[in-house]
């Protein structure tokens, strides 16, 4: 075994961790259960997204963080759904940074830490892949796809063309090396923390973009539940 | 009849062109028919979005910009589908600019034109309603919406992260008063014409956003394919 598949072999035997941040209320959602919660293709989209993590490695690690409201309802379901899969529950923050802090506190010790958003059902085996061999190599891998369509950035009245080959969209498993994550969350909160790249960003370490799935879309809309839905087929 | 009631009225007896611009050589489609032409719940792509004028206005005139190497194939499709839908044909040109200017060139009279994808067939009549009320009332109305994931700005081994909220993404039909978009469509090709929108601003018009819909997406990835199946059902 050589090189890039030696490389493989050896990114598989990491110890790996999914931390998943299922933290909405669902609001943009017209529907008063949280969009994690909404059964899909016969179960809870939740549990769909714990499920592929495990199916990509068994061995992997899964922590689950959940807005303290929503625990008791958690556990009713995962009886109701007979739904197995040993993970780890901590309370969400105020904010996604606090809720992503709160996590990464119950990972005692591994390699490498995937922070996923719970209601991304269908992110690909070979981003999560690419996630993995980048991350281990450079220290973090986000996953990021380019644009189709044209661009404006609006401003009130006024509003502009933008060159859409320089955007990308940004997804997740946003991935890092354990102790290089841990070490950018004990940074004080700030405002511009938006996602996990941008709290390492601030630590002055550069961000390694990698190569999404299209499918892997951020359920946020009632039509996009519809699009799940044909993707888990 | 008062107000927003008397002028959807107005809107809907102006004499009305859709101008459907199929000019995609589909390569991204990873299929040798160009995206256009691929069946889709019973009939090629183009006819769902040509007959998606004609539901919402059955007085709207059509006009289709065909590359020259596809007009027998096409006329072949209509008859092998029984598409009676009338409809005028030109021939595209070496770029959008172009094949759009032949389009316009066609339309000898009338207060509005829809600017359109060929594989866009999924506008809702909602969006179609905003575009002519805005159009009419200021010239040009085009659909938008907002960006749902992270954005970053990614160039060579840089990337940093954009504003989203400050983003829209830019749909079609691109909706013009006629004399407004034929004047601006005088003006000698640059390549930054990547739009209508682009075209008509480059005159000194302010450019006027209206809203979109998620589901109207351009069918760009095979993926989009079984998205637009699922929506057109």
């Amino acid at each position: 075994l050589q090189g890039k598949a030696f490389s493989s072999l050896l990114n598989r035997t990491m110890k790996k961790t999914a931390l998943i941040v299922a933290g909405g209320s669902g609001t943009r959602m017209g529907n008063q259960l949280p969009k994690q919660f909404i059964e899909i293709s016969g179960k809870p989209l939740l549990m769909h997204t714990l499920s592929l993590f495990h199916a990509y490695d068994p061995q992997t690690d899964i922590v689950l963080v959940l807005p303290a409201i929503h625990l008791d309802f958690w556990h009713h379901q995962c009886r109701k759904y007979r739904f197995t899969l040993p993970h780890l529950i901590t309370e969400g923050g105020a904010t996604r940074f606090h809720s992503v802090k709160n996590g990464l506190d119950l990972i005692q010790s591994g390699d490498i830490v995937f922070i996923h958003d719970g209601v991304r059902p269908l992110v690909s085996h070979d981003t999560l892949g690419r996630c993995l061999d980048t991350a281990s190599q450079k220290g973090n891998a986000i996953p990021a796809i380019p644009v189709s369509e044209s661009v404006r950035w609006s401003e009130g009245e006024t509003n502009y063309p933008v060159d859409r080959t320089r955007l990308v969209l940004i997804q997740t498993p946003q991935t890092f090396l354990l102790r290089v994550i841990k070490n950018a969350y004990q940074q004080e909160y700030l405002p511009e923390f938006t996602d996990d790249a941008s709290v390492l960003e601030k630590t002055g370490e550069p961000i390694h973009l990698v190569e999404g799935n299209r499918e892997n879309i951020k359920i946020t809309w009632p039509e996009d539940l519809e699009v799940a839905r044909l993707f888990l087929r």
